[in-house]
């Protein structure tokens, strides 16, 4: 236990994501406020809104800005909001003639909600390369996989033969998906918020649509009327990382499940051991991944909680998003992490594969069915492999022995015969990328 | 209290949906599974999959194909799907030798997640009409008040003025981008599933992506690899209607918090009479949308735990999804239903309106701070404005009883200077759409 | 998919409960809400609140009043909620000078939230029914195997020896938890509700506690101060109902599990076939609670969005519950049903036990390292058992082999050893009943 | 935004808890879980487990043994778990010939899970006291203002008159049921876990039940059946913590409701200000308590994510736990914390409250409805009434216009008349405890 797995000098490694929370730190959070309040004084300046000297002023006199963060906190204990307190404390460091200008017509909403589509552009910007390299080391395992064939399981049953390429590739199938909707996800968040004290802009019309213009372009955002009160960009956001979140639950899952003690059909990561019980490999990672499966689904729940906000501005729905955004995020860039060892790392046991479809040739059984129907009729073949399957022996030997017809039985058991639709699935999957 | 709050003589007309209950009824469930086998015979006899004098035998057959309940009931009770009951009651009602190449190379999940989207496809239509509608409702408020000004309030309190139209104009401003996102949402989801047992196509190969693509053009849908296991489509429509709710539950929220007994700065809807107190105006529609909120949101939970399904299949995970899409469907199809009645009656009342504003003239603080700032340095005219802020006065009459200066204080005070730029922003958002 | 699977001619069989789908009726619903009007005018008679001979009339002549659902509705439609419409119905079935006496002092939350305990009343003992059932199955079968070892498995690897009768009763274990506490579950939640209007029974002062007192009494529930602003009490009841479900889904996931294909060390209910695949057998059970328990916490998550309510009464969350209470009890009742099939058809598969183990016999490490700890000091103890695990053969074969002593093999590798200390934790959780 | 707002030196002033951060700090986790291990060597060498001299020197050696966390950290990255790290440094830090008998026969859950109850035994403590001090308080405010009359308010209207105090009360109601229930609350989750590798106390046998109750003894906590499986004391428990979590943020909603502009019945804690906006008083601790309270419902979400473990033990759920559970503690225990100071300076504004009952005598019709009932019939007693409430004049003036009796008008319009059953209500809620 630790207040937060992600900052504790035990969990962290494992749970946590350096990367990532390097972005959500206290002082980038500053850093990102400071740049807002610059920016602005800029872009007001050359408008005319405030006067040019002071606008520059401000801009170039906070370039290295130090923020005490004990003076923020006193400061979100007075107002909820960091904001008052950051502007007291920048104005302290400037000329009173041009410090008066600083924050000019802003209100707390637009630092922080930019300021938060900021580090959003930053994680996404990791979440992508990750994300992307996942995908790579997917297609190449499948690739690697392209004709084993594997028992496929439906329902926890041992079902009808696919390939281990094909199985690789729909863990990669949600996530190409998701790579390609991210277009899509930046550009409903990553908008500059800039309304002032109500989202009206009254206090510098009317400017307000050209500094929000001049904001987005100095801050690598879009512009956009103000949508502080419009919440549903963030949960569109919270859904998309949760999207990939469970798709790596079920990539985890799976290894979990085929690297139990009985079906070690892959290894994947290095498997944790026991002190007392040698024979063990624990499924660590895969494990990890289902872990912070459910941390993004918990922070995702909460999200959704903060998007209905009262009237212009809600300060209790507000530091939801300041609380679980990062923590999604971090959850989710910490899955990728792991899940891009797990895919790297992933082989395949063929001789327990190989071995279990032997064992369990009632894999074949659907298949021979429809093979049979080509010399007699559908529910004839389908009646008789199942008086096959019911006499205790190997289909191999009981369908030979039941079947009043001469077949080859070799070429009707040869489970490569399952391997070209399956590539070709495969295949497909990785095309639409 | 019911067993479903949506299947009750009691409660539906209030909180149910009758055109998307239709949709997602017995009848039209088994209709669309139906029309699945139908078109799956038709196409693979076109291929020559099967023999296609069978593929219009089953095509033309099954076109007033009854189906009994009651043994799809037991056929769920048996294997935990409908199709295998399904599929044999089909075949009664066909020539045993065309009956045998029903559901050919066929699985259960194909036809129930195709059917699936068939419903899908239909029930997003019924809420793409009502968006429309809807935001076309509030546009034509949005108009109406585009220059009335009210109180803008941030954190309960009363804080700088806006107007009416604004205030509707950013109800309106997430259904906007969500109208904008639908063609993504049903991008993704509205995709033939064809692959077979375990997915691969193995039992109709070469033929699979054909017939794939052949039911999609039948059945109005795209073609795409098989998805049964990759339920993320199904996350994002989840998600987009939860964000269509939580928009609704904003405006809801908004609606309650303005009609309370205090504020009436709006009417909405036929006001909810209590038999004991006459002066009681409740505001029953707005709260519905509420209560439909959480149900939608509990729904979207549910459905994210459906979405990690182990392996080639998962019978725990997926019946999640029959029991919980079609309630976040009803939640939200039959909350626009509630919303747009409520954006058609939306009332100013003005008189009200004007007393708030002329009772807390506070209102204008900042609006007057900005523009003394014209006049003496910003911090002196912060300063002048808190010290008359602290009279007790109004500020009319405090402001300029401290302020050394001669001003216009009439043209200061005057409300309608927030009104242009609020005017502005409102046609923004409704000309982004 | 249905409007509600509880309520579906396809799918209610399986996922439904009939049992208490009736309690959640939409007749039982009013007939509750007509019984708690009948008992308050004879309880406010006998005190003189009303005239007695009102008081009885009411009582008498509602004994079989008729209550038409369709103005129910209507009523909801205009107020949100069904009482003043109830109201208005039995009136009209009373003698004018009677009727207006019916209902005073009362508002709508004390009948709907009085009639709701009356159903929580009745849902509890059918579940507490199927409870101690479901226990006393699971003590049987524990009973049964008591002795019969079993691998232990831990993070998906088999681990060290336990008794099937062990797992069973870990199963039980936490039943028998929730058994103890459902008296403070019901002391929680089994009140009258009577406030009248805001809830400080101003209307029929000084009467309130001792109307509330008479109701308690005649309707079977404790008397309280009216609690129709706290909801923690459904909560409790709710988080009770989870735990029972998350229990059963515990037990359902190890069935699935152990019911693998390479695994089957149990079968338990009837395994569901697959029309393709004759090798099938699906775990519709247990593959149905676990849907249910899905269901379940999405309700407890909706249910937690209704705690909170504003003011004196929330008409937004209060029809949360209305919606989702009965969800989760039929959801878990349902669960409790499936749950009892599987555990009283619960058989073990020896064969295959003891096959697993004799080719896992690693399962037998720890217990070895810690008997050879009584001839060599453990860590050596240990290193030799490592050694042994490492050369790929069975450790019955290799342990003598690089052990320098002559120890009794047979014996050490007795996984009978670890019968005993089982069979006593199991007796001991039961014990504990 | 931070990476947590639990633990962020801009944030964690106003949103953490520094008594409870402490429990659940890396430091104190790791001295938990040292203890646990001191103390089962000498309980063990005490039964003769092991060697006695060997207990006591762990006992011992161990006292101030101080844990390198980066080794730990290490551990948890190759096994998932710090307990093999753990055990590792600490034989370090023992003469071999004891340090073989450290851990002897526990399994890494045992360790985890018992240090988990020991801090959940101290962090229970704190808000136990916290739940007592604020139900001190809030019972003298209902004291204070055990006669104020304030308008009731019902779904946003105003109602009927109650008292502050009844309202006070109310808010007190569900903390006094759990500070009740609290006994049964640590009587299912202060257990020791002590199983073993499968929790079947193999490698122990026999004496595993005595080790458990000679640490039960030891530590403070009671002996138990190995539980690890079973987290439903754990769901419990976070149900106990979340229902703490709504009733406050009931309180804190009511607040923020009754500090708005127009209402400002009640002040509380320190208003946070606004520098352009001079009038607002920011109702930062309600707002604080509402966020928190959103957290304290997405921990708890994931928390049942965490309670139906795969078999022996869950890799993926146990973390969960880790992770959630102290988030669930701090939110709790911070938003106790904020209400107390809410619950200390709440002040009741009687001039605004008259003011208000004043303007909005609508409030009495119920009242005088039921009085009028002792002079005419009811039914016409209710259309007076509500034809004097379609005056549009105050009831004061229209009802004697309309009504023909000559009544004492003063009288009937008391609010006064409201109080005492109120008081006599808001005394049995503190008369409870």
């Amino acid at each position: 236990m630790a207040v937060s797995l992600f900052q504790s000098a035990i969990y962290e490694a494992q749970f946590g994501d350096a990367e990532l929370s390097e972005i959500f730190s206290d002082r980038a959070e500053a850093a990102r406020m400071v740049r807002f309040e610059r920016v602005l004084a800029q872009v007001e300046g050359e408008l005319g809104v405030i006067p040019n000297a002071s606008g520059q002023a401000i801009f170039d006199g906070l370039t290295d800005a130090s923020v005490d963060l004990a003076a923020l906190s006193k400061g979100v204990l007075s107002s909820g909001v960091a904001v008052p307190a950051l502007v007291s404390e920048l104005r302290g460091q400037l000329d009173p003639e041009h410090g008066q200008y600083l924050h000019w017509g802003a209100t707390s909403q637009d630092v922080v909600d930019t300021a938060m589509t900021l580090a959003v552009a930053e994680a996404l910007d990791v979440v992508e390369d990750r994300l992307r390299q996942l995908i790579d080391a997917l297609a190449a395992k499948a690739e690697t996989y392209e004709t084993l064939v594997v028992a496929g399981r439906t329902r926890g049953q041992i079902a009808t033969p696919i390939t281990l390429g094909l199985r690789i590739a729909k863990w990669a199938q949600p996530l190409i998906a998701l790579e390609k909707s991210l277009a899509d996800i930046r550009g409903r968040i990553l908008l500059v918020q800039f309304g002032g004290a109500s989202g009206g802009n009254t206090a510098t019309a009317p400017y307000g649509p050209q500094i929000g213009e001049g904001l987005a372009k100095a801050l690598g955002l879009s512009a956009a009327a103000p949508w502080h009160v419009d919440r549903t960009g963030l949960v569109n956001l919270a859904s998309w990382l949760l999207q990939i979140s469970v798709a790596l639950s079920k990539f985890a899952g799976d290894l979990i499940l085929h690297m139990r003690s009985e079906i070690r059909e892959v290894s994947a990561g290095a498997g944790g051991g026991s002190s007392t019980m040698p024979q063990k490999s624990n499924p660590v990672g895969p494990e990890t991944i289902r872990t912070l499966a459910s941390l993004a689904k918990a922070a995702h729940a909460g999200l959704a909680d903060a998007a209905d906000p009262a009237e212009d501005r809600d300060g209790g729905q507000w530091p939801i998003e300041w609380a679980l955004l990062p923590q999604i995020f971090i959850a989710v860039g910490a899955s990728l992490a792991h899940a891009q060892v797990l895919a790297e790392t992933l082989t395949a046991n063929e001789d327990q594969i190989n071995a279990i479809l032997a064992a369990n040739d009632g894999v074949m059984a659907e298949q021979i069915s429809f093979m049979l129907a080509e010399h007699m009729p559908r529910p004839e073949a389908q009646a008789l492999v199942k008086a096959a399957s019911k006499t205790g022996k190997p289909l191999r030997v009981s369908l030979p022995e039941l079947c009043e017809q001469d077949l080859d039985w070799d070429d009707l058991f040869d489970p490569q015969k399952s391997a070209a639709p399956c590539r070709e699935i495969a295949e497909a999957i990785f095309a639409g990328r």
